[in-house]
């Protein structure tokens, strides 16, 4: 048995297995694409979790799922809320459907309206609030003030964290058995799916390290990773919108624990590795899910020869605002 | 056997057969996907064939390599040679390169330079000419004379239909064997891929029928289809950029025996169709792949309720400039 001490977190391989279990009919076990060109450029073999396949368009609603199939059937009658302004809004709302509970999602008034449509798309109510964190928080208050409804926060939540460990799940069971992944890669935000990577490699694919992407102009991961207190970043400023949030004590202790590698890239490094995955593999991924593919084509000597998994993490993206 | 006279080629199921085998080490059995936001909204139930994520990111490696590969050794010395603005020029490049012979390929001065770029990344050599039909046909008869390269064409030729043939092969082999499909749909230009696919669906799947789509701005299969001869197009005005060809006698006659029927869409339905295709399944696909969607899309209540097969033909793109 481990030391307690050096456990940080309570998310064991069988909460993994059993997230898994429990939203296996509500998501897609999805695609991993290769590209042969891609790995030439990279000079390594990368096996792509194609995430954006995922329902919903992002890994996003494995742990919404995760998160909202555990309520208890009291909580389940007063149903579900969050704020997001991104993919983990369009999760709990496609959650809340598959169990025909109310999802109220509190979202910035300046969110895109085709985010506010999908998610009213899924049955759930839009409650729109001025662009602060500290606005979406009382609007969340209010939500459960008035209807009851149970927080599902994005990545600070073991049922989120456990849910995401199910795409690395996927992939080292399809494709990291026989020979296993020398890396696996994700993005870091608040690092949810990071987390849930790593725990998941750790338990599955012990000589696999992990490796998260951090785009420079929102470079929080990187600093706590080496203080051990969440910082925040520098300066704010890049294309990877998916990516501005910074980590929280749980998902930092794991990531500490269990990550070996966060390396940051530029914006243009971003959309270059954008614009390839669309070229080349056509299929369509957003700017943040870019970001591990940014990594590597920019240290090639440090993943030179190896294999590689990258989860691909969404495809939601604007398709009248392309940064090319 | 069958009289003479009904019989509109010489293709049959083995020859068919035989093409696959041929190109199998060459090409990627390309992945059927689904997508329930687009049968909902089709009412029908759509399985995709996505040849976009083939070698090359269209069909068009398939007919290509099929030609090449049957070239006899004395042949193979001097090359090949063709003429396309397209992905049939880089199809050519591109199975050139698998059995290590020349390729020369002549292109429109006009032709964007990522294609020239592209055809030239497979090692062949770009000879460039005027925009025109006559200056193209002109530039491989001097290649001919110059190299003594053999000329595939893009269509007219039953080795290029038999491979095209090979895509609605897999379709049918991997999703319409227990249930088969109602209609298999695939896009008219020059009749290549429609005409290896009708021919396909009869062998293998005699029970299903065999629509195409047609740009309204390129209608000239749907004359052609209806006069038994071969016709131009009223006018000439799409971004359905790949089907502006005309049939030939050859296409022409094995789509008036096995095809059942040829819809015309407009441009509007056209990047209607390709958008929600983007937006949806996160997949890239050119415009003219997107017409037998369209098609469907348009004329739902023809298709309510049936097992359809689309051929995605391919994914080639100009990312600066799209539709919307």
């Amino acid at each position: 048995m481990s030391n307690v001490q050096s456990v940080p977190t309570a998310i064991t391989l069988d909460t993994i297995r059993d997230a898994h279990d429990r939203i296996r009919p509500h998501v897609h076990r999805t695609a991993v694409l290769t590209n042969q060109t891609i790995n030439e450029r990279a000079g390594a073999e990368l096996f792509f979790k194609c995430e954006n396949f995922q329902k919903i368009g992002a890994f996003k609603a494995r742990g919404g799922l995760n998160a909202v199939l555990q309520l208890t059937p009291d909580e389940r009658r007063f149903g579900v809320t969050t704020h997001s302004s991104g993919n983990h809004a369009q999760a709990i709302a496609y959650a809340a459907r598959q169990i025909s509970i109310p999802a109220y999602i509190v979202m910035p008034r300046t969110a895109p309206q085709v985010k506010k449509d999908a998610v009213r798309g899924y049955g759930a109510e839009v409650i729109e609030c001025e662009p602060t964190l500290d606005a979406r928080e009382e609007g969340v208050r209010d939500v459960m003030a008035r209807t009851g409804a149970a927080m599902v926060h994005p990545f600070d939540d073991d049922r989120v964290i456990a849910g995401q460990a199910t795409a690395a799940k996927e992939l080292i069971e399809d494709f990291g058995q026989d020979r296993p992944f020398d890396v696996i890669l994700a993005p870091v935000g608040g690092g949810g799916l990071l987390s849930g990577t790593a725990l998941t490699t750790h338990y599955l694919s012990p000589g696999t390290t992990v490796v998260a992407g951090e785009p420079d102009g929102a470079a929080d991961a990187i600093r706590s990773f080496q203080s051990g207190q969440v910082e925040k970043a520098p300066y704010i400023n890049t294309i990877a919108d998916g990516l501005l949030t910074t980590l929280s004590d749980r998902t930092l202790a794991i990531i500490r624990e269990h990550v070996s590698e966060i390396l940051t890239v530029s914006d243009e490094e971003i959309i270059a590795a954008m614009r390839l995955v669309w070229e080349r593999m056509k299929i369509i991924i957003e700017p943040s899910c870019a970001v591990p593919l940014a990594v590597v084509l920019t240290n090639s000597e440090r993943f030179a020869g190896q294999k590689l998994g990258i989860i691909l993490t969404g495809g939601n993206v604007d398709l009248g605002k392309l940064p090319f």
